[in-house]
């Protein structure tokens, strides 16, 4: 399939002529075509239908976004190299790999190496390399000794400006764009809660050891959505009509117990709390539709629920849209609860209130602790500091006031926070008044969900689902979905002849009338040949026109996977062939209406 | 403007909440819509008319492409600092500022400023140093002093893989990917020329200042078409229909006369050889075309040749698209015919053969040049190497043949190239045949055509063309077409009442199922207000539900230029929107049929 991929087009590595760099690749005609589709089908199913915010934010980002949100600190990968070639490689896989071996051999060392093989993730570099010195781990390939393990960070660096040192990376992820908007963007909300913003955009990552063709790349698109909630309700409202598609899911006990992946229902493992909350359910839901809408067989489908030791310490559930192919299980997309994480983060590093009001529907009677000043004492107590310890009383958090409140009641000493030093409060200094207030809503940090898509990877898992042969293996057809086809219907002339060219040329033109996407071939190469050309790069409908044609204007309509043909009328052409590729009309439905001659 | 751009969020400067990175911009909801109505546009009026192979290439290039290019050694902008504050300026642009004002002034200097200013184009860092200090250039603001000027290379840099020193620049234009692709491309195009290649990506330049919002960015949008032909024939087969356009053409000759651009058909210009070429016509014809179809006023647009210091030295000819706007006259695209240079230049540097073929209608019958070795004197001269010689003057091409018969034939002595030496062929050495020879093609490298828009320019000057005030100033609206719109429609309910909202809801699902982009307002607010909202954010039409609608199930529908308003039934809404939309019926077109009562 590859071979069939670059022979076509559809990829090409990066800067071939001169050697290519490992992990870019280009999208020739038919690669991009077939790029614009998924991503405008993959808009049509999320912004259109969700009435999202769509964005398009600047790639190169300063430092001080990228350490707010933890990537200069914790964006790495763990790595090792051949002491004498300079080969790279992830250390923690291949301690991964060495410790499954271990465990196939059943040897001596297998109880400590299944012991230890859930426990890599969890590992810093020191046990990392105690581990691998442990089970002798050597280079792949040469058997040559492996340096020690250390953190690489995949961002790739850059500086900005011409006064030198204004440190900027390339964006590793589209998020951080949509996160430091979210101000904006929700006053152009009109300050409401829930919505959800996307952008499709690219990203880099400087990957230790790219591979699998469009799998693990330094250069991709993503497709990320951040829906932002309040962290108090993550229901959904149009959670009920997914609430009945029913996918694989691979939760976390599920994986741990060594079984299967089963299906179950959106409403149900929601209801057993297999899946945290309504919304990341919803995209679940949504994911997997779309996963069918571009034609991915849904039966190697799964979503997987992350471990305790893969989430980040901040995220509340995590799940992965996994697709099997040649390669293995390929995640292609992650749809995460990340809590209040990001919005905190950058609100504390910009010193930006980023906090989202919600106004209740009715006010509420809540408790409040007051803390009265006992003034007189102060007085007495502090002399002429006395009013700055007053005011920083009657101005005091409510979080602050509970606090202090708790330490007195107990008969302790609680300790304030003046501007320039600290005093110590003593009970008797002030008077506790627990009351109630009407409070009419509540300010508070959004917690975001977040599905993030990878565009080539879904890609790729769909080439390699769409990827089959036929007449013993000597021709190749990819079955594409019509509206994902990068072309839509080949035009041919039966033979090289002026008449029926002429013919041909007119149905071509009708088709780019319509908008439709088509390739005209009038070289008259034997027919057989040429539709084995189209169906190699999965055009979906084929015109021929013969000589019949020029008698009473019919011509043939072959469809890719079945090589079935009708005969129509060339006026018809159009808006037959458009209805196919909208999906507005079956080929079953075409062919119960036509006259068939395949 | 720009304060209603950001206001609105159409553009919001990049990680603002950090204080922001000059030259970045982010886009937000609406301004996304118009980027995207805009580039759908540009695919739909030249990749998809002219059946151009569209790619999309990495953005991340190793050096050694960018070396080839001669980006490496010549993208450089001059450079001089404040010598205390440290602020960068443009060497050049100070300069001539600095001339400009002596010209001015009509003083003692101005003759000699007259003289250099058209030559500042041409300067080295020496001559703008002296030039600099004969005018007593000090930094703009400050008064200090500026620091020698240096040559400063406008690519970010940075390093690719975990081995170190594989440098890498971002792309600082789409250009370099299709050309290195050229070779797979014209495969894909059944080794036929000409062809067209296009691309839409994000290019990155590090700009020294930028300024004037989207006009001068460090990141931003490319939509570029590499035309690749015959050097020896760049006629086009579509020229014919652009032949009758008649832009402001602003010409070398015109330029230097001092005179204004003139309104010149495209046939006049290519014929009195104003314009090198039809290829280059016909694409400022499509150019001037693609302008008025998005709404660009065509009476501030014009064509501007190229003067011979602003070419490069292996450009045939250049015209920049400008478009006048609050800032001047601004380069949106250039169109440039660049010979041979760029394939030229990557075939050198990546040894690999880029020629095309081209089959000739009929063989020809050509002269040609044969050496015919003279084997019993070379036998004589060179004894044991005389074989070789014989080799090498056999194996010659026929480029070198001509130059060593034209040699001998003068009674020279000429040069020829052993494997590891050179000797010395005399006359006498070698008989020359000049003969007839049937030849069915040649090879040779294509020249290129090479249209390139900047996507954001473009956009910027449409938002200022678009902007007008009305009730005094109080008002701001943006009069988009409505292809390019970001909102299609907005739905109101009159008031906010159960029943009216609930059939604004019916109207804003019908619209949903026709795709059009809209947005619905049940907020209550005085129409006005919400009239003017939409009109400030470009929407072109608004549907509003009032008492009337609920006993016959008529609305109003209102342009938002005119302000005018008619009535219809709600179930016609999305067809009579969509056809405004798609151009198919004019505002005026319904006047006429519906019942006016605005």
């Amino acid at each position: 399939m590859q071979n069939v991929l670059e022979r076509r087009m559809f990829i090409t590595p990066s800067f071939k002529i001169y050697g290519g760099v490992a992990g870019f690749f280009d999208y020739g005609p038919p690669g991009c075509a077939v790029k614009q589709n998924v991503t405008q089908l993959w808009r049509d199913h999320f912004v259109v239908e969700e009435n999202m915010l769509e964005v398009e934010c600047c790639s190169v980002t300063p430092e001080v976004a990228l350490r707010a949100s933890g990537h200069v600190e914790r964006f790495t990968d763990f790595m090792v190299r051949d002491v004498k070639t300079g080969e790279s490689y992830r250390a923690d896989h291949l301690l991964e790999d060495a410790l499954r071996a271990a465990v196939r051999d059943a040897g001596q060392a297998a109880d400590t190496a299944r012991d230890l093989l859930p426990r890599v993730g969890d590992m810093g570099t020191a046990e990392i390399d105690s581990a691998l010195n442990q089970f002798g781990v050597k280079a792949p390939g040469t058997g040559n000794d492996l340096t020690h393990t250390w953190a690489f960070n995949l961002m790739f660096k850059t500086q900005v400006g011409t006064r030198g040192a204004k440190e900027a990376y390339l964006r590793p992820e589209t998020a951080q764009g949509i996160f430091s908007n979210f101000k904006e963007l929700l006053y152009y909300n009109g300050s409401k809660l829930p919505f959800a913003a996307a952008q499709v955009g690219t990203s880099y990552r400087n990957e230790i050891s790219p591979r699998g063709s469009l799998l693990r790349v330094r250069e991709f698109t993503q497709a990320e959505i951040e829906h932002f909630c309040n962290p108090n309700d993550k229901r959904h409202p149009k959670f009920d009509s997914v609430s009945n598609v029913e996918p694989l899911l691979y939760d976390r006990a599920t994986q741990l117990a060594g079984l299967p992946a089963a299906s179950v229902t959106l409403g149900a493992a929601v209801k057993i709390g297999t899946i945290a909350n309504q919304t990341l359910a919803y995209y679940i839901g949504r994911t997997y539709l779309f996963a069918q809408s571009i034609g991915l067989d849904v039966g190697r489908v799964r979503f997987r629920q992350h471990l305790a030791n893969e989430m980040a310490h901040y995220a509340t559930d995590c799940w992965d849209f996994e697709v099997q192919c040649a390669h293995g299980w390929v995640e292609c997309a992650g749809i995460a609860d990340r809590s209040t994480y990001d919005i905190d983060a950058h609100a504390t590093s910009s010193k930006v209130d980023m906090r989202a009001y919600e106004q209740f529907p009715e006010p509420r009677n809540v408790d409040v602790l007051t803390i009265v000043p006992n003034k007189k004492i102060l007085g007495k107590v502090f002399t002429k500091h006395a009013q700055a310890v007053i005011n920083a009383l009657n101005t005091m958090s409510e979080c602050d006031a509970v606090e202090m409140a708790g330490k007195l009641r107990a008969g302790l000493v609680a300790r304030l926070a003046l501007d320039d030093r600290h005093v110590d409060v003593h009970p008797g200094f002030v008077t506790i008044d627990a009351g109630k207030k009407l409070v009419h809503g509540a300010r508070f940090a959004p917690a975001v969900i977040e599905p993030s898509f990878g565009i080539g990877r879904i890609m790729y898992c769909m080439f390699d689902h769409c990827f089959y042969t036929r007449d013993d293996g000597q021709r190749t057809v990819f079955a594409f979905r019509p509206s994902v086809a990068p072309v839509k219907c080949a035009v041919f002339s039966l033979v090289n002849t002026h008449a029926l060219n002429e013919r041909a040329q007119l149905v071509a033109a009708s088709l780019t009338k319509t908008r439709l996407v088509h390739a005209l071939d009038t070289s008259g190469i034997s027919i057989g040949k040429r539709y084995a050309r189209t169906d190699e790069i999965g055009v979906p409908f084929g015109i021929t026109i013969d000589h019949t044609s020029l008698q009473d204007g019919t011509v043939t309509l072959r469809e890719r996977d079945s090589t079935a043909q009708i005969r129509l009328h060339m006026d018809e052409v159009p808006t037959v062939v458009k209805a196919l590729v909208d999906g507005d009309l079956s080929w079953t439905q075409l062919q119960a209406q036509g006259v068939s001659s395949g």
